[in-house]
């Protein structure tokens, strides 16, 4: 696809932490977030304002809307070089809007250009993107100018109105025909078999119908219309692709360290309002941690909040799970003990990918509570010590839970500390020092430097500049990620008439996505819904 | 660690298949068999028998118990090579046995040995292995003559009284230190925090105290206290870390095609006894697909076979779910038509391990179901055609659910339709055609292959030869796992007065596999104990 001008650009900084490449991965500039960070949600400002974090969004041909939030005093100390950065660049833009909230961000971004005029800019390219769950950006639907079947190839190609073109091959445009012979509309699923699908399919004729559609004849006179949007969503360019992915899973990440102001959101908000709900799970997503204020300090809270995204997870302690001091505790974590930073349940081979902990009553003495980016400190360690990082995402350890709660159980998994997708990159965290197995499947040879190892990632995650403390009161709701964060708690004493109590309950990813998805598209509206066979026109 | 004397071989072999490479992999011979099969339940046998699966285990240096199960004649007629080679090998064990079971197999295995007494043997070399879920072999247990301290190389050398050596890291030792201050022992967790944990210590002093254990003062005089069985299931050498992990993991498989007669159970049974609960749970581990046979034709059934594991899983079509032909359907199962072989809900990131088919009402024509072996096509794929393997095995692919059941969802996952783990060993397969996504994250040149790929597994599991056909009847549980087998059926025409319904649920191998141990501990006795750091003394 011929590279066409970009639409949008978002940014998202920290107020008490100006960009360092410490804090944000891997060399925190405006090129990096425009390639990589393309779409940051609007609605989560709220909860961000709150806490420090500032998102800039804006749109550089769209004619609206323009969302600029202007930072507080200490972002306005140590951002001087941003604002002037995104000032310069948005400044076009900004000059043809009418709105208020516009005028406010322009107004800001004359008073830093003022302070810093003679900084030096980086050129900025940004490519463009479908920007995930940001506002809509209404952009002129994508028509066709022309297409046609390149039979050698066998790919159809389509040039489209704004100059670019767009390849697919025949094989896919028969694998996904929408028609209801093909596709069981209900389902929205493939009744197409695949014994049944020619791979190597000619295409007898194709055209741009009247209303702008794409209708292709197949050799055996089965027809097939495409929609434009959604072929140009599902062209197979890197940056289209990219921008697909990005919009479905969501995968950009904030790294942080101890200067984090937690995201916070209201209880009640998030349970009954989508926009606050969307706020929440798109910190959840990126951030990893959110608190949530306001609940009643009872049971069955963290029970509502699963309710909220769909179900809850079960496991052998239960639907929920009440984290107090018991006599004959079946996991440390039922003491009054300090624990160690940890991820829950790497016991799994697929540990929960989220949990909520609710305070119900805190402890009279200690009991802070303790967390860190595990993905940040991963980072840190493939800095500092490749070697150590290559051994963790490489060995399996054993991991092992054993006793009584919801039922008996005796579990046993295999996880590498730090794991990795095909390329690398960090995908979860498993790690409890209490469940880590004596058993240990390493050949002589690799125990002591699996030893060495894993001490210098705790050594890393226990730096004090890397841990974020915080105290839970009656009525907070921590939500976090669990393949990401590790968190831990100091020790405590409980007041005698009331034990501390936190009443916890898993979730996991896929669950927690489906429900951003639908509410992203709830707050957004049908010009941004997500029925992806639909043929409704998205805008891009 | 020296090698000593094997104590144990268990071959398995079905008996309407005479050993092929195409059916049972890689090689079977009776090398292949002890090096990588050493242990096989008996307590599976009984439903086994029935369908033409044979278990042969004998110890060669064992007392007692010998087992031994005798050929069905279709057995025989094709098995007089394995029977010949086995009748010899164990035979000077067998001659010193009192029991009427070896007694029985003897007189078969002098029956063989008259019939083909020509028949030149391949030379067995048997490794030591723990087999893994059959009945106790008493062995002398494990007692040391000597230890001393390497304190150059920072290891502890053990000397078995059998001639043996094992080795232990100082770190290893220090970490796993099972004394209450390091261990929660109510939880059999982890005390000692990894800050804590000296991973450059040295050793005071080490001995064997007069009742057999090891006994070792750390520099800092923390003293640990270790079991010698305890540490001798832990030894660092390749075959018992192999042993130890076909313990925990009963990894191994029994590879099937068309013929496979499919491993029965009764349904009642099962839930009340653990013998026939444990013979379910490793038949379902080893062979992949178990009938349950006596449930009430009525719904809840699934739901009290999950309960006898545990729990189930939940997912977005309910606790348990329905299948019927209904109007509007939600998923592709949902209506009266073919099903192509899938696994179900690749479209979560991590599927249901283990599903539960139970029939209700049976059509009036057709709905008669059909399953392959998905590792073993996987490994045909990959002899055939490694170019396809390769694709399948790298290349991630989108899926997709969405609609409303148990409450809405919007699914997305990328998985790869044969997923294999850091060593290539196929772990998973995730294909259903229906929630193959059209959104396809490759770049062009590899959407081709893809498709080759994909067509030449789906035709190699199409082969008749290859595909497992069989009509549930009411009061039949199918019970399966979703991780290796494909499944799909027939279309199907109800009666008028009565729909054709299945009940189905899922749950996942964490929780299954835990129930298998917990059975295979009760059926064993506590010599059996899984109880990893109880300090019981467990037969080897």
């Amino acid at each position: 696809m011929v590279p066409s001008p970009p639409n949008s650009l978002s940014v998202l900084l920290h107020s008490h932490h100006p960009p360092v490449p410490n804090v944000c991965p891997p060399s925190i500039n405006p090129l990096w977030f425009t390639q990589r960070s393309p779409g940051f949600n609007p609605q989560v400002e709220p909860s961000f304002l709150d806490s420090g974090w500032q998102t800039f969004i804006f749109s550089t041909c769209s004619p609206r809307p323009l969302i600029f939030f202007a930072g507080d005093k200490a972002w306005e100390e140590h951002s001087e070089m941003w604002m002037s950065t995104l000032a310069r660049f948005a400044r076009p833009v900004f000059q043809r809007s009418p709105s208020p909230v516009v005028c406010k961000a322009m107004k800001a971004c004359r008073r830093m250009e003022l302070r810093a005029p003679s900084f030096c800019m980086t050129p900025v390219h940004i490519r463009r993107h479908q920007t995930l769950g940001s506002a809509p950006m209404p952009v002129a639907a994508h028509s066709m100018r022309h297409v046609r079947a390149l039979d050698e190839e066998r790919l159809m190609a389509v040039e489209w109105e704004d100059g670019g073109q767009s390849l697919y091959p025949f094989t896919w445009l028969r694998d996904n025909c929408q028609c209801p012979r093909c596709t069981l509309q209900s389902a929205e699923a493939r009744l197409l078999l695949m014994a049944d699908l020619d791979i190597h399919t000619g295409m007898d004729s194709v055209e741009v119908t009247k209303d702008g559609k794409v209708s292709i004849v197949w050799p055996d006179q089965h027809m097939s219309v495409f929609d434009a949007e959604w072929l140009k969503k599902r062209c197979f360019s890197d940056a289209a692709r990219q921008a697909m992915q990005e919009e479905l899973f969501l995968n950009e990440r904030y790294y942080w360290d101890a200067t984090l102001h937690i995201p916070q959101a209201d209880f009640q908000e998030v349970l009954h309002d989508d926009g606050a709900a969307l706020a929440w799970l798109l910190a959840l997503r990126r951030v990893g941690i959110v608190h949530l204020k306001g609940a009643p300090a009872e049971q069955g809270q963290v029970a509502r909040l699963a309710e909220r995204i769909g179900y809850l997870r079960l496991t052998f302690y239960g639907h929920t799970w009440q984290v107090q001091d018991k006599s004959m505790a079946n996991n440390v974590a039922y003491t009054s003990g300090k624990l160690s930073l940890h991820t829950d349940y790497p016991a799994l081979h697929f540990a929960p990918g989220v949990q909520f902990l609710h305070c119900i009553n805190q402890a009279k003495e200690g009991g802070e509570s303790e967390a860190v980016d595990g993905f940040h400190m991963a980072e840190q360690l493939q800095r500092e010590d490749p070697e150590a990082f290559r051994t963790l995402t490489s060995l399996h350890v054993d991991f092992t839970d054993t006793g009584t709660d919801y039922c008996d159980f005796m579990l046993q998994s295999k996880n590498r500390i730090i794991d990795v997708d095909s390329e690398g990159k960090v995908t979860r965290i498993n790690y409890n020092n209490a469940t880590r197995d004596s058993v240990l499947d390493l050949p002589l040879h690799q125990v002591q430097p699996f030893y060495r190892a894993l001490r210098a990632y705790v050594d890393i995650m226990n730096r004090p500049e890397n841990v974020v403390t915080y105290t839970m009161k009656p009525g907070d709701i921590v939500t976090f990620d669990n393949w990401r964060l590790l968190h831990g708690r100091k020790s405590y004493i409980s007041r005698p008439d009331r034990l501390r109590h936190l009443e916890g309950a898993y979730l996991d990813w896929d669950e927690v996505m489906s429900r951003l998805r639908i509410v992203r598209r709830n707050v957004h509206g049908d010009a941004w819904a997500s029925d992806k066979r639909s043929h409704l026109h998205r805008k891009i």
